[in-house]
């Protein structure tokens, strides 16, 4: 498989369950004119555009970062339960932070009117209250095992700083944590921001 | 299964994925002080306050969209297959549809300044494109037989007259088609939208 990524970005949340599934993948990075560093023109691969990008061995492309977090899950049987609690939740936290955390970044991102900067913040200040109250002690946020939830929470957290928004003590906690994994120092190291 | 709703709101993809599948339910609105309609708080049931919110037999709590219609398909056995190339793309469809689409309706549902309403329309014309483009001659969205992201889809359609952006005809053409499946024209008229 060959994930397309930017470094840093929230294709980091894919990368780190590549390695933590142990599936076998290459990464290619995208310029910023949309070419991928092997000479393809990107938008001819996924015409949205945009990070992350999964391509199958048999040329299937799949895009959006929740749905190739379910995909890694379901070729390696690892980081969802097939069925039960867990899983209901780990979707329902991905669908959360995709909707109403990483869509509230945009303002910071592209520099956006102060106006519009204000507003994202309290919703993401409610946001960061919710996770923190589902993560409890946890040592995931769903369960004591880590799920794919984990992964995206990872990166949502990681680049929160950028909205200068404080993160309650138990999500600054869980990425002190993360951030000991191996899996995601590897991923970090492999993206040059190690 | 209990789902609370807004007449006309998202929720009603939901509606439309219990009745095709044939699953029993109730309805339950939400008044806009936040208390359901037979006298409970629903900020004590959903604390992040929105719909739609489906509450199990047993007590538990499901929230987000795009979880809630996997959930229906999971317990029904309907509207999206077990595995293969549709599962994905109508998995795909929704996270698309969910991050791209629904969160840029804000501005016109809250009557922001017009020039985040004017950024909002340029990526829901972009987005309009994708979908008419995967959407081609098929009479639904990934395949020729229903899925829960058409459930989704067709609200998504049914409010984009609001942004002021046109639809392109494949779209405007499948919004037509749905409206005279009987699923459709009996979630409309029990949200009293008939
Ligand atoms: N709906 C997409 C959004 C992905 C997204 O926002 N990707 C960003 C990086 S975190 C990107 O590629 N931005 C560059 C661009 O849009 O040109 C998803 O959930 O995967
Ligand atoms: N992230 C949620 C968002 C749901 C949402 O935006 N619901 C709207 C109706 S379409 C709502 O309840 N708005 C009222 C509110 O936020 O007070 C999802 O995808 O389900």
């Amino acid at each position: 498989m060959n994930l397309f990524y930017y470094p840093g970005a929230c294709s980091l949340a894919d990368h780190i369950a590549l390695i933590e599934t142990g599936l076998s993948y290459r990464l290619t990075s995208i310029r910023h004119d949309k070419m991928t560093e092997d000479g393809r023109d990107f938008l001819s691969i996924n015409p949205k555009g945009y990070i992350p990008t999964l391509e199958l061995e048999d040329g299937t492309v799949l895009t959006e970062n929740q749905t190739i977090l379910n995909y890694i899950a379901e070729r390696s049987g690892k980081l969802l339960p097939k069925d039960g609690i867990v899983r209901w939740r780990a979707l329902e936290a991905l669908a959360f932070m995709s909707s109403e955390i990483h869509s509230r970044y945009q303002p910071f991102f592209r520099d956006f009117p102060e106006p519009e900067k204000e507003r994202a913040r309290e919703k993401l200040a409610q946001a960061f209250a919710i996770l923190a109250g589902q993560m409890g002690e946890k040592r995931f946020l769903v369960s004591d095992e880590m799920t794919i939830a984990d992964c995206y929470l990872f990166w949502v957290l990681m680049v929160a700083p950028r909205s200068g928004v404080e993160l309650p003590g138990a999500l600054g906690g869980f990425l002190a944590h993360m951030r000991t994994l191996p899996s995601v120092t590897r991923a970090l190291a492999e993206e040059g921001l190690g």
